[in-house]
């Protein structure tokens, strides 16, 4: 049967799978060293509190568990939501707080409600692949505005805001201003401030996605957009934030959260019914009893300091093995590090050597919608452990010299 | 803020809600007793055995249950649903399958994949509200084929499809064959075949939603429209089944499941991806462990067994007291009985006294896309117990004579 014969819709007719994916069949392989993957690390997870959790929801109530579930969250989670909030400076309540299946399904459902083929939305570059994927098989019409070392270029996004004709202004823009994937960067408190009031006068919704935001193990703690949109006018209708409890808990529970305007949650929770009617009831319950029983506070720092000294290994093993081959920022959180090749080598074409070598990472081309640096490339220190890391990082080396 | 302000793409400036989820807040009034659900009955879940799975899939490998899973599906779940396909006539292996987040989001995949805006879909009328709302928000020009106790009338879909311009013709039909959601009805063997072959000589993608199929209490069965598509040349093509465990496991655990052609099946995978990455793996390995513990089969006698007598009861309680202001046909399975009432009643109007009665039922009009029989209304058996549903009808009888 050929695909045309079905008229799929025009981003469907060929559409591309995720690039980060595609390198999944290589992970199997014994003794392979992996700074590819964007998973948090499985040894960080709390496998007795969550254990726990999950005895405790079902015994409490299996009918709740197994039963479907009202389309915006259950009650009882979204207050223990509301409470993390307040711990991160965002007074809200339970009524602000949808729940979602992952903060993917978050922003997809932003996505529906705001873009239709041929509308604008901007990302920042590079940015999360699934991001990109998304507002693509939307059909959105996707710009992008360059990230440094302090993340998003505000000065390069006004100046691109001010080039758009009226009928194709831009809707959305998306970024993960703290921690970035891939970059690893943090966001400016002055930036941010500036991006807000961009938001204003633009009439732009910022998706604010924070899953990182928890993972600080250096620096100083930056407001998140959300919280900071007390101090500029008018932009508290302009950012929607997406929580998640997949880096700090675990991606199997697949929860996560929108706090948005009274006007795009509505939408919000209209599109998730005919998404996926309701976010699981019994993993919604063992959300709330995990984040109730203090179990996250206590396991935070765990995951921080672990983050840190992989980080650390991570950089020393760069300093020691590829002093001169590599440049990168140190991250002060995430799970990233953003690097760029010297000489004008290329880090799709090194893969290749490096997988033969049992090591592999994701090549920076896979986080930019147009123009790559072909040298970049992203390391991620949540999975390998100290060890690991210093193997894994000499066997680039040897890559790098054939 | 006038949500204007956003501009939402269109389906969403003015979304309706669930007409159905409307009547929730009525649900919790003490002493309510309500045909309005579409929800399976809880007194019928398997607690016990699900709560086995649940150990047993989490103490077997917690790891596998917290992570990031497959965006397809695990691929022993896969296993065990193609297997359980096996057992109702259809031969698939578990690279046929995709697991999804509800068969919910199985419709979801389909629509995106083949639905931008002024696109034509069909969906036989009246339908399943949640189904009709997500081509609705899609853009989609929606198109209707009367149902009537022999399920989707195929004379009238086909002269439909001829009178379709060759620039607006119809890409997807949506039908629920098996003890259909709202009429019970059943879409006979010979229909079922004609149907197929209008989708060959139309290119119509068939959606198959077939939550209910396993739950008959009476009569024969009827081979599903994907089992057919072998006897029907060139019909394999333009089937898609949606599977779901929601009525006879537990809605609660949000698995549902896809079986479609290769070029439908590989862009659902990619449609998945930006919907929410993957289905719980947890639930997928609670399902997996229930699936396979043979519990199921043992489960389904209880279910249909007490589906008949509720069913029966019903039935019994309108012949007793409504016998001249209802008429309806009694279903072979599922959980609804579709009544209309007499002498050019009003359900709608009806129904407000009937809450003040403490009793409540779905009307009619929330099941179609525009012409709604005023006297239409769907009575759930499912949920109200034999005594309860003896006094549900006499509430209504006192409602109608008012």
């Amino acid at each position: 049967m050929d695909a045309a014969q079905y008229d799929f819709a025009a981003p469907f007719i060929e559409p591309q799978g995720s690039p980060i994916r595609e390198l999944f069949k290589y992970l199997g392989r014994p003794g392979m060293i992996s700074f590819a993957g964007g998973y948090p690390s499985q040894d960080l997870f709390d496998r007795r509190g969550i254990g726990r959790a999950l005895r405790q929801a079902y015994e409490a109530d299996p009918v709740a568990c197994l039963q479907y579930g009202d389309t915006r969250g259950a009650h009882g989670l979204r207050t223990s939501l509301a409470r993390l909030m307040g711990e991160r400076g965002v007074h809200c309540d339970a009524d602000n707080v949808v729940v979602t299946t992952g903060s993917q399904q978050g922003f997809d459902l932003l996505i529906r409600m705001m873009i239709q083929p041929g509308d604008t939305a901007i990302v920042e570059e590079p940015a999360y692949p699934a991001a990109i994927q998304a507002l693509r098989l939307a059909g959105a019409n996707l710009l992008t505005v360059p990230v440094d070392a302090q993340g998003i270029d505000v000065e390069r996004l006004e100046a691109l805001l001010q080039t758009l004709p009226k009928g194709g202004r831009a809707k959305l823009l998306y970024t993960v201003p703290t921690f970035a994937n891939p970059t690893g960067a943090t966001l400016s408190a002055a930036r941010r401030v500036a991006l807000l009031r961009l938001a204003v006068a633009h009439r732009l919704l910022i998706v604010e996605d924070d899953p990182y935001g928890e993972l600080r193990f250096g620096g100083e703690a930056v407001p998140s957009l959300l919280e900071l949109t007390k101090t500029v006018e008018g932009a508290p209708d302009w950012v929607a934030y997406l929580g998640s409890l997949s880096k700090i808990v675990a991606p199997g529970l697949r929860i996560g959260w929108l706090i948005a305007p009274d006007a795009i949650q509505r939408r919000a929770i209209v599109a998730k019914q005919v998404g996926d009617l309701c976010t699981a009831p019994l993993l919604q319950e063992v959300a709330r009893h995990y984040l109730d029983s203090g179990a996250l506070a206590r396991h935070m720092g765990a995951i921080c300091g672990a983050y840190r000294l992989r980080c650390e290994a991570l950089v020393n093993a760069l300093q020691q093995f590829l002093p001169d081959e590599l440049t990168y920022t140190v991250p002060q959180g995430g799970m990233f590090v953003w690097a760029s090749l010297a000489q004008g080598k290329d880090a799709t074409v090194l893969l290749r050597r490096a997988i033969e070598h049992n090591v592999m990472y994701v090549p920076g081309s896979a986080f930019y919608v147009r123009h790559a640096d072909p040298g970049a490339m992203r390391l991620s220190f949540a999975a390998p452990g100290e060890a690991e890391v210093f193997e894994g990082v000499k066997r680039l080396k040897l890559a790098l010299a054939r």
